[in-house]
């Protein structure tokens, strides 16, 4: 058994992973025609991306700072990139990364097969990587191989579940009010401490919102603002938005977001992401039966039994014969070993096959909740072991 | 090999489980003398808390309300009254659900055997299920077997992981303010939107907060605002440190609260709050080993490889003769779905013994991985296999 199909929906390979709603995605790509202005004329890359990824992630109680912590023991950024390359109409994407870390993110882009980026270093805060980038796409720097965009979409390396969707709705909205910003409602009230430490006020929680990201601008009016900006707000401020307000007199459209927008900001926050991701990977699974000609219907059984555990999608359902290599333990470990490397992770699980039908159904059962729990878990230290159902 | 030992750290069983800082809660427990008010004279029960669990979870995205939800078997609630059971200075722990709810929470606090609970029926709000707390707990309650506190604590019942030491803080504060909230550090920029559903302002990050929970009041005060409290503000409003400023101008002491304090609010949650507690199961683990007498020293270089894969604080390391149970693998099943009934997770390890000393350490390494990956993923479809290292 091997948790995803050959190509695709392996975290920790390149290619495609979190497919998430590819039905949305699809219609959300026919729509932006008009979005991101093909027609002659126009700027033919209307649609660009800045990630500011210099933070050192402080809040996380980790050393490794939060966008290149592993989840599935694959860089948190790599997943966010992914969920950027997968919206074809945006053409570049340009992430801001310090010095120390440059290296790291060029072997992260390697590895995993990352397009169409450019990396800039990143400032000493978020706003002047955000600058760094926004500079980088400018048509006045010499020598870059970047060209103006019409619209910049401003993303946090450290929220990977950034769907098509919404990355449309905000470029739509920067189309017509020059900014836009996705929020989501307040969690906890906010309140406002006086100088002693005690409650001076509480918002009205009905009348605010999180700001969260992706933000959108049209790119004059965030790089006008960027250039009007004084150092206090460069090296204090944390909200493109309010610059866009400050400095160009543009007001944001607030576009209501999904809980999946959520900043990984706590080590939790990547307890949360890791479980999202093997609930998505979980979601397509492939099973490679061997049984004997007279018995196959035990695997249209197995199937039925699975779908009740798993709410899985059944990609692939064949009969293989069996394997010379597969002869004994030590060498389905062997074999595991070895396909680990291309991130599949290779259990063996033997279903018994009594007579008596209420054994079977129970030999069924057993192999059904085996086979869900290994997908659910996706646990690499039990790879090659043989599990008897 | 089971985890955790007999009789402690098993989640879904009553009894103390998530044990966190022992050492901390001593000293915490030493230093509330003055705060509990044991003097001659005083009331003796002086600190109660409320629980409102009345809400339905609809930010959840599941029909189960999000303090019903499991959490490895146990619900989410639980987990909260424990984390208060085990501070033994609360003397009362008053818990608002509604009526349709009612059977299911005593039947957990049957299963789990918590102490101290009163049951009351919620409102239709979060701050009439308040109210209806502290009428339970005011003097003037014909019936009622409580008495009145001199600090009540709010808290909220899907915030599982409160310490004993931010609970004195908040109490402590409570009894010199009149009013105290824990809070947090904004993770994200807050927003107004206009009627338009543009940005009117961003509020400047620094000099806000989130209000979390737990919060402390002295009893008079926030009894008195609850009766004083317009029913605008009982339908609509949230924050219960607002109350008690606006109705009995207590300006609340703000605490800073640590980042476990965070509210479970969403599907993602629910995965971070089940991370955090199986890391914390697995902290205390059990090893029961079967060694020939001869090889008894394989079973301290586990112990040492063990140890560098999961930083585990070993409780008990034994040799146990070889049950006649054991005999076959179907056997191990049996027992293994015998003693899941208490919440024992039994897997089979079989480490080979090679007389090659190179082959030998990695036995040992893949018998440990083995051993850390059972335990922090807590896999209860595995129980009963024997694997191989």
């Amino acid at each position: 058994m091997e948790a995803g199909p050959p190509g695709s929906a392996r975290p920790a390979e390149p290619g495609p992973c979190l497919s998430g709603q590819r039905g949305a995605d699809h219609t959300a790509s026919a729509s932006l025609q008009s979005v991101a202005g093909t027609e002659p004329g126009r700027h033919p890359q209307a649609v660009a991306a800045v990630l500011p990824a210099g933070g050192c992630g402080e809040r996380m109680g980790v050393p490794t700072p939060k966008q290149f912590c592993p989840i599935l023991e694959r860089p948190l950024i790599s997943y966010t990139l992914q969920a950027l390359e997968r919206v074809c109409w945006i053409k570049d994407i340009v992430v801001a990364v310090t010095g120390e870390n440059m290296e790291v993110m060029k072997s992260i882009i390697q590895k995993y097969q990352h397009k169409r980026i450019s990396l800039v270093e990143a400032g000493v805060t978020r706003h002047r990587s955000i600058f760094n980038g926004l500079k980088a796409l400018a048509e006045d720097q010499i020598n870059s191989k970047l060209s103006k965009p019409e619209v910049v979409i401003i993303h946090d390396a450290v929220r990977p579940f950034v769907e098509e969707g919404v990355l449309l709705k905000v470029v739509t909205a920067a189309k017509e009010h020059g900014a836009a910003g996705a929020i989501r409602p307040l969690v906890s009230t906010v309140v406002s401490p006086s100088a002693d430490g005690c409650l001076d006020y509480s918002l009205e929680r009905a009348r605010h919102r999180a700001s969260e990201m992706p933000q959108a601008f049209l790119f004059d009016v965030i790089y006008e603002a960027y250039q009007q900006c004084s150092d206090y707000d460069l090296e204090f401020g944390t909200e493109c938005l309010q610059l866009a307000l400050k400095y160009c007199c543009t007001k944001a459209k607030l576009v209501e977001g999904s809980p999946d927008l959520w900043k990984v900001t706590y080590k939790r926050d990547l307890y949360a992401a890791e479980s999202i991701i093997k609930e998505r990977i979980s979601q397509e699974i492939c099973v490679v039966m061997d049984t004997e000609e007279d018995n196959k219907h035990v695997g249209h059984l197995l199937e039925e039994v699975l779908k009740s555990e798993l709410n899985v999608h059944f990609l692939d359902f064949k009969l293989v014969p069996p394997s010379q290599k597969m002869e004994n333990l030590m060498q389905i470990r062997e074999f595991a070993k070895e396909v680990k490397e291309r991130n599949i992770l290779l259990y063996g699980l033997l279903i018994s096959y009594p007579q008596d039908d209420q054994k079977l159904q129970e030999s069924l059962r057993q192999g059904a909740i085996i086979i869900a729990s290994l997908i659910k878990e996706r646990n690499s230290g039990l790879i090659g072991q043989l599990l008897i159902a």
